[in-house]
């Protein structure tokens, strides 16, 4: 199994520490060894860095851990190779262009005969089954909204829709991306936290690291970040349940769907 | 104006020796201080660092500069801002799939009305006129060969009429890969070098900086660096003249293109 993690924040905010609990689940804490990769919107842009290594010894990780990147969408993945050998073409996130936005994708879980589904638009560079569902999503996405649609709230659906297709042949937990709405859809694991005013203290679970986050944001900070599992020991973190799909906008939630 | 760099090697071989030349031109030996960006192939999958940020003062530069990534196709820009402002978007190279590859590209140089160019496939995410025209070259190509041809030199010959095109909106120095092949448009400037047994000694123009190529290297290695203006003045690089473009495959001139 891998490990996601994502942040939405209003405000652009570095990961530094939420990355600094996952990376040592790498290799060390967990055994999530085969490969690591982040992305960060700044606006409309994407920046992304990845490293078919364990994430807890990569040279690279380590410059995302001290470096505060401001961002306030973000999409992290630490891999545990399943499907698809161990290679920078399988390492998520992935990302692809639809309306003129880039969109990202992280995915936890196994998808059984995925690879049968038709493409059309977008196709894999890699050979994992988590790339062939993006690259089906994107390609459903974009056959039924050739054109950006006015009312968002269609796609919230449809991206749901999809995602309950998917779960049908496996395991899909999924962080997505359109560099303004953070998608979150639970299979079988997914926690999610909104930390506000008035802020307090938070321990890592898998680094002795602890953090006031008074002392590192303003009182009209609003800052989501979600797990595969919770990352502090010491908060109460939202548990999302089997189908469910959050929708986080500017670090808040704006939207959950849930299964029929 | 911008200045552009790549690099094809039958290896996977480091660039920091020439990128540490060119890094010094993004706000230090010249005034390319809106951005810079880096894009590394390792077989199939790409990763990229980018800034909008003067690269000579730049951590992730650094980064770059001093951790040996090993790659087999790089392309790298500097940039200063014409055309769209400066923002993470609008940073050099940008990246799209094709037929299951990914297509990076950059460019130096301005494109008058390029934007009434019309786009089906492939849409922009920042404002630049570099970004219209790269996905109008994804467009064309896609529309040309929907599925990946088998003779790969059609799609040199298209790719290098498509330039032409787009040199008499402007300025059109380019340079482009699929993964495999480093192309190169040359409309006013670029020069190309490559290194082979037996190596030498080379000295950087920008920076105070020698290496000697035979302690670095193998007998079998050959790589071959493209670049805006040359690197190193104690080489001899050969100029490409206007409209001509050119080829590498594994390090090694493959085809030659000119005007007709």
């Amino acid at each position: 199994m891998c490990e996601l993690l994502g942040m939405s924040a209003n405000v652009p905010t570095d990961i530094c520490f939420s990355f600094a609990g996952l990376m040592q689940r790498g290799g060390k804490t967990g055994n999530h060894s085969d490969g690591w990769g982040i992305a960060f919107y700044e606006k409309r842009g994407l920046r992304e860095f990845k490293d078919p290594f364990p994430s807890y010894r990569s040279e690279i990780a380590r410059l995302v851990r001290n470096y505060p990147i401001k961002s306030h969408v973000v999409i992290s993945h630490i891999r545990k190779a399943n499907a698809g050998k161990v290679c920078l073409e399988n390492t998520h996130p992935f990302t692809r262009e639809l309306w003129g936005q880039y969109w990202t994708f992280a995915h936890n879980g196994q998808l059984k005969g995925i690879k049968k589904r038709t493409l059309r638009h977008y196709f894999p560079v890699g050979s994992t089954d988590s790339e062939h569902a993006f690259c089906w999503i994107m390609d459903q996405l974009r056959e039924k909204f050739p054109n950006k649609p006015r009312h968002y709230g269609s796609v919230y659906q449809q991206l749901h829709q999809l995602s309950e297709e998917l779960r049908s042949q496996g395991v899909f937990n999924m962080l997505m991306s359109d560099s303004r709405h953070l998608f979150s859809y639970c299979s079988t694991k997914l926690s999610w936290i909104t930390r506000k005013a008035p802020f307090e203290k938070a321990t890592l679970k898998d680094d002795e690291f602890t953090i006031d986050f008074e002392k590192e944001t303003t009182p009209d900070d609003i800052v989501t970040v979600i797990a595969t599992e919770p990352l502090t020991d010491n908060e109460q973190w939202h548990k999302l349940a089997a189908g469910d799909m959050v929708v986080f906008t500017k670090g808040t939630l704006t939207k959950t769907l849930r299964p029929r």
